[in-house]
C-alpha cells in the first residue's frame, strides 16, 4: 500500500495510529527548556548531516529516528551512541511509522528531511500532535497545501520553522545588515534563484548518491529515486526557497509587505535527455533515453511586491554551469550582485565602477557569525546549516517565535504551484494569496534582529 | 509649429517638400557603387560621433548635413571642411528642413541620429524618396509604427539598417562565434539589457552635455532635452536594442526563429527624484523635485521565442550602478556571462567552475574583428560603432542585404511598446506581431557570415 492511500485509510478509520486534529495541542511550557528532545524524520543523504549537527549540541538529545530504510536508520543509531547519547528509538516500519513515533511521547520536536511530497502531510501530523517541527524546505504542489500548513499551525499553535539555510549564510546575512543599516537604501529590484547542475544528484547508479549512472525512480538511488520524478512530470520553478528566503528577509515579507503576483516561463528541455544519450551509461538505447522531462531547462519567475518591488527568480538544474543562487539587491543607492562579488555604493564606491563585496561583507558582517563563527565552523554547507538548526532549538527552548514561520513557508512554497499555473497559461499573472490573512500590514520583522539566533 | 503639425498639415496640403509614396522608389545600381553620398540628420551628441567615423572612410563623402541647431550644424561643417572634404549643404531651417534635403539629389544614402521619435517619419520619408537610410536605434512607441517601417521598406525596396553597434562589439561577436561553432550546443536561455546609471545624461545645467543640475525638457540640453520626458511618461522597457540585437543574432531571430510572446514587470520609480532631491542644484524646494516619473527604475521583460529558448531583458537606467548590459547565452553544453566575464564549457573547463572568458573570446576572435581591427582601433564605443557604419557602406555599395534590416529593427522596437502594454495589464502576456508574413520559417541568416562586414 502506498503512503498516500494509507492515509485516507487511516483517516477514514480513525485507526490506531492516525493523526486527530487537536486544536491548541501545543502547550508552551511556562519556563524556558533547558533540553530538547528530538525526532528526525529520514536520515538519508540530508537529513544524516542535520543528525550530525544536533549532536554537536549539548541542548538536545535525539530520541528517535524514523527512515524507510533500515540501513539508514541504523547509520543514524550508530553516529548518536557514538556521540555519547542513548540508543535512540528507531521506526522503520514502513511510510507511516512517523506516525508511531509522534505518538510515543519522546518528543518535543521533529526534524522532517524527507522527499517533498512528504513535507506537509508530516508536518501538518506532528503540529497535530503537538510536536514543534523543523521542516526541510521545498515548493508546494497546490495551493491548498500552503493553507493546510498554515491553517494547523495556527489552530494548534505549534511552533513550526522552515529550515532555509540560505537565509543564515554568510554573505546574505551581511547583506541583510547592510539593507538594515540603509546602504543600499529604499530597495527597488531584487534577484536570486536555484542555479545549480544537479545532473548528478537526478541520475546515479543506484548505488551511490551522486552520478555514475543515469538511472532514476526504481532504478535510482537516493533523491534519484524521487526528487528527479519532478522533472518528468512538472514544469515550474520547483525550488523557489534557496533564492526567495532570503530575499523574503531583505523585503520583509509579511511583515510589512508581501509578494502580490507573478508570471513564470520555462524554456524548453534539453539538459537532461542529452545527459542520458551523452553519459557512458547512457545513449539512445538505454531506456530513459526515451523520457520527455516536462520540466524546462531555465525557469524565470517575475514577482512583484505590494511596496513596488520588483524580483526576479531563476531556476536552472538541468544543465551544466556553476553553482550560483544570483543574488542581486538592487536599492536608490547601490546593489549588491553575488555573481559577480561586488558591491556599488554612491557616494562610496568610485562612480560607476564595482567595488569587491568581500570587504563590506568583513565591515557589515551579522552579529549572529560574528558571535557562533567557531560554532559554525564544523558544520555543513558553509556553517548556515549550524544557524537554521541553532535559531530553531533556541526559538523553541526561549517559547519565541520561529524566526522563519508557517507563512515564510506558504508564501515562498506557493511560488512552486503558481509558477507551474503562469506557464500552463502561457505566462499568465497569477495572485499570491495573502496567507496573513491582511496580518502581514502590521506584522514586524523577528528574523536575525540581534546575535541570539 | 510644432513638427507633428506640420508634417500632418503637409501631408494634406501636399506641400511643395511633402513626401509622396512612391512604390519601388529605390532602384539598385547594376555595378558597384565606389562612392556614397551621405546625408546626416542630427549632428549632435551622437550624430556628430558618427559623421567623425564616416569622414575617416575614403568611400563616403558627407554632402549634406541637417540640424535643427545651428551650432551643431556648423560644428559638423567645420569637421567635414577640416577632413579635406568639400563643405557641406546645410540644413537648419527647423523641424522639416530634412525634407528638403531628401529633395535635393545630393544623396545615396542618409544616417538618422534624432530624437527617437523622429526616427520613423525620417525613415519613412526617406525611404520613399529611395534613399537607403541608417537609423538609430531607439523603441517604438505603437505597434503600427513598426508597420509602417516595414512597409514601407517593402514596398520601395529601399535599402534600411538599424546601426545596432553591439551586435558588432568584440566579445559579442566572438560569443557568437561560439555559439555558430556549437560550442554553448543548442541554446536554451538568454539574457541582455540596458543597464546604464544615465541620471547624469537625463538631467543637465541646461549647457553641458551631462550632469551638473537636475534640469530636463525645455530647460535642459542635449538628451536631457528630449530623452527624459519618456521616463517622465512611460513605464515600459524604453531602450531594448542594445540587449536584443546580439540575443536576436545568437538566436537567429526572423531567420528560422522569432519572438512570439513577452511579459513585463516595472519595480517602483525612485531613483530620478531621489536624483533631483540629493543634487547640490536641485533639493526639496527645486521645481522639478514635484514631479512623479512613471518609469520604474527597473524593469524586467521575459520572452518566448518560437524554438522554445527564454530571453531576459533588463532596463536599469535610474540607479546609480556600473554599467552592464548583461549578457548571457546558455545552452545544453554551457554558458557564458558578461557580468562576471565567465565562461563555462562542458568537457572542457573543470566541472562546476568558471574559466575567464578572455581566453575564449581571444580564439573565437570574430574574423571581422581580426580583419579590421586596426581600422576600427581610432573609432568610438570600443570600436564597435566603426564596424556598424563598415556594414552599411559596404552592403550598399555591393547591393547586398542589410544585416540587420527592418525586420530585425521592428521586432526589437516593437518590445517596447509590448512592454509598456504588459505592465499597464499587470504583467499579462503580449503577442509579437510576425513582421515577416510568415517568412521567418525559411529566411536565413546574414549577419556577419564572413570577414567582409
Amino acid at each position: 500500500m502506498h503512503r498516500r492511500d494509507f492515509l485516507r485509510n487511516t483517516t477514514l478509520a480513525g485507526a490506531a495510529i492516525g493523526i486527530q486534529n487537536q486544536a491548541f495541542s501545543y502547550i508552551p511550557s511556562e519556563n524556558m527548556k533547558d533540553k530538547i528532545r528530538l525526532g528526525i524524520i529520514g536520515v538519508g543523504a540530508r537529513g544524516y548531516e542535520t543528525l550530525k549537527l544536533a549532536l554537536y549540541r549539548k541542548d538536545v538529545t535525539v530520541t528517535s529516528v524514523c527512515d524507510i530504510d533500515p540501513n539508514h536508520a541504523a547509520r543514524a543509531e550508530k553516529a548518536v551512541v557514538e556521540a555519547g547519547h542513548k540508543k535512540p528509538a528507531l521506526y522503520t516500519r514502513g511510510d507511516y511509522d512517523y506516525r508511531r513515533m509522534l505518538h510515543s511521547k519522546e518528543l518535543d520536536a521533529v526534524l522532517i528531511c524527507t522527499p517533498w511530497e512528504w513535507h506537509t502531510p508530516m508536518s501538518v501530523d506532528a503540529m497535530r500532535m503537538g510536536i514543534a517541527v523543523g521542516c526541510e524546505v521545498a515548493g508546494a504542489a497546490s495551493v491548498e497545501e500552503c493553507w493546510q500548513m498554515v491553517r494547523t499551525q495556527e489552530s494548534t499553535g505549534t511552533p513550526f520553522m522552515i529550515m532555509e539555510n540560505v537565509c543564515y549564510r554568510r554573505d546574505v546575512m551581511a547583506a541583510l545588515n547592510m539593507v538594515r543599516q540603509g546602504l543600499f537604501g529604499e530597495l527597488v529590484h531584487l534577484e536570486g534563484g536555484y542555479q545549480h547542475d544537479l545532473r548528478e544528484v537526478k541520475f546515479n547508479d543506484g548505488k551511490q548518491y551522486y552520478g555514475g549512472g543515469v538511472e532514476f525512480g526504481e532504478k535510482g538511488y537516493s533523491e534519484a529515486r524521487w526528487r528527479t520524478q519532478h522533472s518528468v512530470y512538472r514544469n515550474g520553478d520547483l525550488y523557489p526557497t534557496h533564492g526567495i528566503g532570503p530575499i523574503g528577509s531583505f523585503i520583509n515579507n509579511n511583515r510589512g509587505n508581501r509578494f502580490v503576483s507573478l508570471t513564470s516561463m520555462a524554456s524548453k528541455a534539453r539538459g537532461l535527455h542529452q545527459y542520458i544519450m551523452d553519459h557512458p551509461q547512457g545513449g539512445a538505447s538505454h531506456p530513459n533515453a526515451t523520457i520527455q522531462f516536462r520540466l524546462g531547462d531555465v525557469v524565470t519567475t517575475s514577482i512583484q511586491t505590494a511596496m513596488g518591488e520588483t524580483i526576479v527568480l531563476s531556476h536552472d538544474t538541468s544543465l551544466p554551469r556553476p553553482y550560483s543562487l544570483g543574488f542581486r539587491v538592487q536599492g536608490v543607492k547601490g546593489l549588491w550582485m553575488d555573481i559577480n562579488k561586488s558591491v556599488h555604493i554612491e557616494g562610496r564606491s568610485p562612480a560607476h565602477k564595482w567595488e569587491p563585496a568581500d570587504a563590506y561583507f568583513k565591515t557589515y558582517d551579522h552579529p549572529l557569525w560574528r558571535k557562533y563563527e567557531k560554532d559554525a565552523a564544523d558544520a555543513g554547507h558553509g556553517g548556515m546549516d549550524w544557524f537554521v538548526l541553532h535559531a530553531f532549538v533556541e526559538a523553541l527552548k526561549n517559547n519565541e517565535p520561529m524566526p522563519l514561520d508557517v507563512y515564510d513557508h506558504a508564501s515562498w512554497a506557493v511560488i512552486t504551484c503558481l509558477s507551474e499555473q503562469s506557464i500552463s497559461q502561457g505566462g499568465a499573472v497569477q495572485s499570491f494569496p495573502d496567507f496573513t490573512d491582511g496580518r502581514w500590514i502590521n506584522r514586524k520583522p523577528v528574523f536575525a534582529l540581534d546575535d541570539r539566533y
